[in-house]
């Protein structure tokens, strides 16, 4: 990528994403965005059958992902134990974002809300 | 479109938008998000055709964005006028989004930066 501080949507979406390891956890399904802010709530990861995840999308706070130009991804350092408990929802049943669960999901990160 | 707080950059991607009268000007192509804070900070525009315009996309704040929901797209309340002189680029030349650039279009459209 380049220098340019900003990044199109669409070349984000399906962007892969890597564990600390180098290992490929799966890819960016989409991005959900705050309606009135235009902030970027979190990034839906898809799991491709990892742990045997299924469709499973995992909501994931923006300033998480670190992209490696190496890796030509993303890289979330986390373990398979700390995603086996994130929040997680099916693709075919978005959550509704309210603060409540904004906030559990940044929790389980550890990123300020 | 429901109640929820967020919505998907890919069901924003393809959305049809509107000027005031209600009449067709084209899509939202793409959303611009900055790597850092992960702020939209532009929608891009694809005017299909309109006044002759190509495919240059026309870079719109986020803010301007009102969904209605009678016309299932967002309507911007711009002129041909204020279209015509609007900043604008080649679709295969996404410009760098420096603070000048950023500026420039928001002031335009006379939005806060």
């Amino acid at each position: 990528m380049s220098s340019n501080p900003v990044i199109s949507s669409d070349k984000v979406e399906g962007t892969s994403v890597y564990n600390a390891n180098g290992d490929k956890l799966g890819s960016i399904d989409d991005l959900m965005i705050d309606k009135r802010t235009g902030l970027v709530r979190y990034a839906a990861l898809e799991f491709g059958g990892f742990l045997g995840m299924g469709t499973d999308r995992y909501p994931i706070p923006w300033s998480m992902l670190k992209y490696d130009t190496t890796l030509d991804g993303y890289v979330v350092p986390l373990g398979a134990d700390q995603l086996e408990k994130a929040p997680r929802y099916e693709s075919s049943n978005e959550p509704v974002y309210s603060d409540d669960y904004g906030r559990k999901v940044y929790d389980y990160y550890g990123v300020g809300w």
